[in-house]
């Protein structure tokens, strides 16, 4: 081991001692330590833009692109959103030690479920600065501790939000490290060599970026590398409908990945299948449709090998003819990416067979899969979106972030006193308070 | 990779299908199959019993130990148990599709989250048939898939007993191949490599069998590799509840993962320390104690250094004493594996507090660590005690075997009409049906 990975590993060892020490502590203390990051977000906002202003000027001379610069760039309005943020955050129930169910395992003997922060989080991130708040709100509201690897290029502006999130916790009381900023691959690269250290990763960023981390470490992460959303245009669909579903799933946010990247259409929908291809050419959208479709929509291009299995993230969309609701099951669960699919249809029973059988994190009726999203899904802030079949899927939310603990009050009992020919357990679920 | 990891993912594949049938299928379906299940137990006794007569007289030859072998044997009555099990479940609530939460999105908008199969599991266990059963029960119950390997000892009962589950999915119209019976260790290192296929591992053995194979897959693994319970007995202890507290946790079955393995004693306790010691040492406990103690414990051995932080599985004790809830407390951290932990006081405000602060998968007070059980807690059956901080934690009933799907219900909504000076959503939590 060399002396990175053991500066590593100590980094991660103080985060989780630090970690106790803020879920051990009051709810009124995390929300004390909330409105402190409000504040020095405010105190602070001349030298936090200054920072800013030093990355975006390096960026802008290294030829950083437009979009990236503007998502790099911070202004008193973005720092304004972030404490608003903050706010919501010290305002909103705190979820440490909150009580799930409570049974009474006999007389004297009561069992309460509570949530429980996860720990120690490692969110690895690109580019906005403004997700240093965002996350490090977060940690601190569900009692977690967090490493936070932004992108290289937010350096100076990261280093100044991560320093309001320390020195809010010290002011709290609390241990500064429960928020770490890290810098540098190689750190990153340790870090995820912790499997006992770190409970969980959560990358926000690119398809690729989620790849290379769950290629790379034992431990969870929590995430989506590929969002290849499907919508299936039942025959029992109405067009004007399915072509507004279309539309909004494909150009909403092309970008996205809960945007529509491929449509299934059953054939006997095919005489009414103009209405929507015309929708999506009108709205700019390249249409890649199999041989079949293509006769029904002359603006369409022909579709290649790869087309209907692919996220593309642009205004593109395949689309594939099926004879049946099951061919079409069938081909979501071999192309898709178990994120996000819809059926657009006024057939009941197709409907819920179709919502019962696919086996994906989020399936929609009558709906565009432009929905997926923590915020429309009334979460509240959003940790990311999950296709993992484990712990939190789909849209994930501050509970995303806790795991539980089993807490039991009782007057000095064994296990011994019960079973057979001896004292039997009542197990009688309790009201929760 | 070579022919024998083909078959492996073929054999993951098929039971992924046969196990998208099984969920999608009705609950009557599932519980008709496991009534079968417990039907053909009967209708095959006899084979069975032979079957399990040629392994057991096979384990004789080659020299199994006695408790060993006695766990190998099957007979009418065990059978009878397992289909006493079988019934339970079949009669008992089908958690598949369950809502969990609804959300009125918007009017003509509402959000449903349920509970859905995790999917493939792989199951690993030592020498008892009867967790075929079991295992192969729940799994049909809660619409998951399971590959089963069992111990080398039992194979043709096994065998046996995995005939009876699959051909009650045939009965059932299901795919038989949501359970497949695996042999050898080389099927088991090809299926360890398949994270794409399987969705969780669940080794059922010792902390050796739960060690290696944690170390040589990526696929999340539900249960614990140790349980170094800890029972802290409080300077404001009742002498009497202590005493019982912890010959209960260490003999009412040393051998278990939630056995009482070392204790800790505020200085301010020492002199009660005697009651506590003899009543350990009267119920034949060999108590190794830190040289403080051992001067209020004549009957007590030297303690080593290892003592203390280890699992002995067997009638010894650690003991050492601390001067404060706090060293208790980070000694339970620093030495303790989160699986249990006690406290013994009357003391309300110190019991909170290691309630609130000990982060283990369970933690009690005034109650043996041998309570930490899903039977016990009332879960029904139990899959495993997990000591992950990921998905469940502590004692696992079926419910560790869900994950959640988010079904969306609308009318052609897009959600582009939705945002600043558009449509607003409602959020609005409804009641389940």
């Amino acid at each position: 081991m060399n002396t990175d990975d053991a500066t590593m590993r100590g980094i991660a060892r103080e985060a989780r001692r630090a970690q106790r020490g803020l879920a051990g502590a009051t709810a009124a203390t995390r929300t004390q330590v909330l409105e402190h990051v409000a504040q020095l977000l405010s105190d602070r906002e001349a030298a936090i833009l200054e920072q800013n202003a030093a990355d975006c000027e390096q960026a802008r001379r290294e030829g950083l692109a437009g979009p990236l610069l503007s998502r790099l760039a911070l202004s008193s309005g973005k720092l304004a959103t972030l404490r608003d943020g903050l706010r919501t955050l010290a305002s909103g129930e705190d979820p440490v030690g909150r009580p799930i169910t409570r049974t009474e395992l006999d007389e004297g003997l009561e069992l309460t479920k509570v949530l429980s922060p996860i720990g120690v989080l490692l969110v690895v991130f690109e580019s906005r600065p403004d997700a240093v708040i965002q996350i490090g709100g977060l940690a601190i509201r569900s009692g977690n501790a967090v490493l936070l690897k932004g992108g290289r290029e937010a350096g100076r502006s990261n280093a100044a939000l991560v320093g309001c999130l320390r020195d809010a916790l010290a002011y709290g009381g609390m241990g500064a490290d429960a928020v770490v900023g890290i810098e540098g691959r190689t750190a990153v690269k340790a870090l995820l060599e912790l499997d006992e250290d770190i409970d969980l990763v959560i990358p926000r960023g690119s398809g690729e970026l989620v790849r290379s981390i769950q290629a790379s470490t034992k431990i969870p992460v929590l995430g989506h590398a590929e969002g290849i959303c499907m919508l299936y245009v039942d025959r029992a669909a109405d067009p004007a409908m399915a072509a507004r579903v279309a539309v909004d799933g494909k150009c909403d946010y092309p970008a996205a990945c809960n945007a529509t990247e491929t449509l299934l259409v059953h054939r006997d929908f095919l005489p009414q299948l103009p209405v929507v291809g015309n929708a999506l050419i009108d709205a700019g959208v390249e249409v890649r449709a199999d041989e079949v479709s293509r006769a029904w929509m002359p603006g369409a291009v022909e579709a290649g090998p790869t087309d209907g299995t692919v996220e593309y993230g642009d205004r593109i969309l395949a689309v594939r003819t099926v004879s049946s609701l099951d061919e079409a099951i069938a081909y979501i669960h071999e192309h898709g990416s178990a994120h996000t699919d819809a059926i657009v249809t006024s057939d009941e029973a197709v409907a819920e067979r179709f919502l019962n059988e696919v086996d994906s994190a989020s399936v929609f009726h009558n709906a565009s899969t432009r929905f997926a999203d923590g915020y429309r899904y009334g979460l509240g802030a959003e940790v990311g979106i999950s296709t993992s079949r484990i712990h939190a899927r789909g849209p994930v939310g501050v509970e995303g972030l806790m795991t539980t603990r089993w807490l039991l009050r009782g007057r000095g009992q064994g296990a011994g006193e019960y079973g057979d020919g001896k004292r039997a357990f009542r197990h009688r679920r309790l009201a929760l308070p």
